[in-house]
């Protein structure tokens, strides 16, 4: 019978055309589908398999899209995509021009709010709710699904609070699988494992507090138990939470017994399961390895460093220094804005904070930047992983606004690393007692040379280097995608026309040597992966005009649209910074 | 005896001089000179009163400022400086050059963690005691006073999170008042009320669920409890929570019967606690009034405007729309990040949304602009109140980052209306079918001219327009500091050197108009009340450079500096944008 059922189901109103004992076979095989799709094009794989059950209930029981349903981050919505008219070109999944990895209003219907950050569909379902109250809709259900990590998150408490003195028609479906993309932390979460260890009493818990009807926890892979259950909560009234228990990975062995590998495990073998070794031997580092591996060294000889992540230890390599000093580095969980904040209270204490949050997850606690670290001047440490372009995560996950964002704050130090040993020898200058805050940003992915655990040497703050002499054109870079600068003039037929300077520092800019550029050269092109737009370009620009240069500047970067998934070299394509346009533009002068 | 305890005391030193039974003299007499000054000179007022027992009893029992104590907001702060060596110059409270009408750090040792936005207590405390444990401090005690309204917002509750899987030495205190600058809202407040009132299980409660030993509620005026329930917290380990109850504006019968009101009730008869009537007749009104009166007359219109607020009903005048249209006006607190995404949630449901934040209170929902609404290209209509330099608060609250912010994100655009009458002709044209979010941001204090409620007009997106017309120089200013220019022009001897364009659109930029300018004229001025950096003016160098002007442009605005406290006008002055500024800028070309 394997793939009768999924076969004949373009969208819910074939699903529904079942009868409920078939479903359990149906999620046997959006299982086997799903996996046989990610095993060879990648993505994220332990988060849908964990609610494939959920999934297809919810679209059994609800009258999805006109009942409306949020996947809160959405990592886990790719049986949601499945079954809602994208099984024909799941394959296309996070390639360039292909569906997106997270649910995207653009692409469907079902998709009722995109999603990629966490903890925001509490919020959005609450928004759609009440709109639909005062528009006189009173049947239509909004539903959002959260998972135990990301309700943790400050957001989701305030959606919370609001719905809690509403009567919206609003269920909150707490999907617990006691993880994220790492293990799932905090006080909440402990309470939580109380709850489904039956160590709480049930009608007196957290959520009913928050005037919820709580109820549960139910197993979230027993079909017939949920859809009675969503069922009965069809017939609630006013705001709801539904806890349920999941497995992250349900139903690939391994996926369950590493769910954090399994996360977004690359290309794997179908039938075994084995994530295919790829041959690391020779190739440069991660950025986030750097980081990692550095920080322990720092931490090794400096007792006053301590480490910060919110939800991220695997991710940015912060695991290392968390196995060897687990007292001094902590997981937050998805808390941005208290990591940033905490790492303030600790320096005034005296305390290296070196605070490792993505560069697009910053967003999320940018307030905290500015009036809690810059305006008091406290010495922490920001290490934006994930800068620039970060590839098929796409749109929501690009770290391409922290030079602008950043830029316009007093006190704030910015430095973008051309390569591993410009971030190593950067996180060492960084804790030899910087007098300011200071912003560390470096993109997703590889380095340039596995020759990088060299002696740490001090960098000059503010200083820019030039790193190839020319005659009338100067390039100013900022960060690794100097390298594509520096590849694209070893390939072109007039390379002799062009310096090249190294911008490490986007601010404090190095205005002595922008003094010398400005009068030398007839032309400056500055280059970045980030946007133009208050960014280093802009930076440049206004230094030029506030010192009256006349000085032909040309900036690029990322332009001022939202830019999709697709490999980074397709993404630098698209905006004119990859190696080939590169080499295009330098030979047009 | 009166006065005769609190002329004695300058520090914490002095205060512990004195024996128990005098001290509710002292808190008599401390509520005296904080009413005496404060109905003179003006500032925050309900929120000291009511803190003034736990002020004293605070720096009595625990041995600061070797105890760190952090003081949420610092509104409450006022009977904490008095008591901390700042009793002789409290009389130059928010002026230029006095102290800060907020917790600071570069003022006294006893301000362990600078101030002003809520909710980031918890976090900052818990920095330092992490930091104290660390360093084998273990009988340091950090105390984090918050109240009600704050600890609903979502950063509260992540350091809450936090806080309860650690061992640190951290007393959180709630002052439960039920008020913020307006009544508390939210589940939470009721939970509260419903724990006050004695109709909650004290020994089950979300606080304990959290793994916080709970103690509470007790009465925060009266001494003697207050004195021995901090006694016995001293002697408590690990992460605690003390529930007080107090009364905002204790101690002036006004204050406590209009809580509102006297959160800063500019200046009063220190005997009879009557606000001085100001002549309000003749006055232009209130930007944040011509924002509120106008929003009622549009959604009288058309029922699908909906505004939302973040604990602002009064601040922004939301308040209007709230009493005549109560299922369309929101206040969801202290919650800025779910005010954005619940905005998003409900344009996609075809609702026009006015979400009114001030602009220094963007900065915590900077995230869900970008991810919730720009990306989704939701037409949401921020309204940012607050805009620019606003004065006395200080740097904590100056609303000058948004231009930079929020120009590097697409999609969205950008409007600073000239005066009430452009600021009520984009509120209506916002609601007309916008394809794109809009921020328009519009400073504190009173407008132009009292004849600004007529007929509306639509505005035409993106274009800017000649307000006056010269040879040489062309002024580009954006938003009400315009009026600066104009007064300047007014003033100088050679008027006729000058054209002054009204740049209301930061984005999109009039780039038909801006390449008429820089053809035509020898020098380009730009202003605006934020900072350059990133901002109007380095929009407009970096158009300039990217079309090969070179033109001469002197960029006015705010430095790359924090900017501290005064007046307006005072702040405007140091930052060379004030009109005598201009004038002597303009009388030098």
């Amino acid at each position: 019978m394997e793939g009768n059922l999924l076969q004949h189901i373009q969208y819910p109103s074939d699903l529904r055309k079942l009868s409920p004992h078939q479903l359990p076979q149906l999620a046997k095989e959006l299982r086997e589908f799903i996996i046989d799709i990610v095993s060879v094009k990648e993505g994220h794989l332990g988060a849908s398999l964990g609610v494939t059950e959920l999934t297809i209930a919810l679209h059994y029981v609800f009258n999805t899209p006109d009942d409306l349903l949020v996947w809160d981050v959405g990592h886990q919505a790719y049986g949601h995509k499945i079954l809602t008219g994208r099984k024909d070109n799941f394959d296309t999944n996070r390639q360039l021009g292909g569906i997106s990895g997270f649910p995207k209003r653009s692409e469907s219907e079902y998709d009722t709010f995109g999603t990629g950050h966490s903890s925001t569909s509490i919020s959005a379902a609450l928004g759609m709710a009440i709109a639909s109250q005062l528009k006189g809709d009173l049947d239509k259900l909004h539903i959002a699904v959260i998972g135990d990590a990301s309700i943790a998150s400050g957001m989701a408490f305030e959606g919370l609070n609001h719905a809690g003195v509403t009567d919206a028609n609003l269920l909150v479906i707490l999907n617990d699988n006691a993880i994220g993309i790492d293990p799932s932390v905090g006080a909440l979460k402990n309470y939580l494992t109380d709850v489904k260890e039956g160590r709480n009493p049930r009608d007196n818990n957290m959520i009913k507090s928050l005037n919820f009807e709580y109820s549960g926890p139910i197993d979230g892979h027993d079909l017939p138990t949920l859809l009675k259950e969503l069922e009965r909560q069809k017939m609630l009234k006013g705001p709801r939470f539904l806890h349920i228990i999941t497995t992250k990975g349900k139903g690939l062995r391994q996926a369950e017994e590493d769910q954090v590998k399994y996360h977004a495990p690359g290309k794997f073998d179908r039938l075994t399961g084995e994530v295919l070794a790829i041959a690391e031997e020779g190739l440069p580092p991660k950025y986030q390895d750097v980081f990692g591996l550095t920080l322990v060294e720092l931490a090794e000889q400096n007792e006053k460093i301590i480490g910060i992540t919110p939800a991220m230890p695997s991710g940015s390599s912060m695991k290392f220094m968390m196995e060897l000093f687990p007292e001094r580095a902590i997981d937050v969980g998805i808390a941005e804005q208290h990591a940033v904040t905490l790492a303030a209270g600790m320096a005034t204490q005296g305390m290296i904070v070196y605070c490792n949050i993505y560069s697009t997850f910053l967003q999320r606690a940018y307030d905290q930047v500015i009036h809690d670290v810059a305006l008091q001047n406290l010495p922490v440490i920001f290490c934006l992983d994930r800068a620039g372009l970060v590839g098929e995560d796409g749109a929501t996950h690009h770290g391409v606004f922290d030079l602008a964002y950043l830029n316009c704050i007093p006190n704030l130090i910015i430095y973008a690393p051309l390569n591993e040993t410009a971030l190593r020898n950067i996180l060492y200058t960084a804790q030899l007692g910087l007098e300011h805050p200071i912003a560390i940003r470096y993109p997703r992915g590889r380095g340039e040379t596995t020759d990088w655990q060299k002696p740490f040497e001090k960098i000059g703050i503010g200083k820019a280097h030039q790193l190839k002499e020319g005659y009338t054109v100067a390039i100013l870079s900022t960060g690794t995608i100097g390298n594509n600068v520096i590849k694209a003039l070893a390939q072109i037929e007039n390379p002799g026309l062009f310096s090249h300077y190294d911008f490490g520092f986007v601010k404090p800019l190095d205005e002595t040597l922008l003094h010398a550029i400005f009068t030398k050269y007839e032309n400056v092109i500055t280059i970045e992966d980030g946007v133009i737009t208050g960014g280093f370009g802009s930076s440049i620009a206004t230094f030029a005009a506030q010192h009256n240069y006349s000085t032909e500047i040309k900036m690029l970067g990322v332009p001022d649209t939202f830019i999709e998934h697709g490999t980074i070299k397709q993404l630098q394509h698209y905006c004119g910074i990859d190696v080939n346009s590169l080499q295009d533009i330098f030979s047009g002068y």
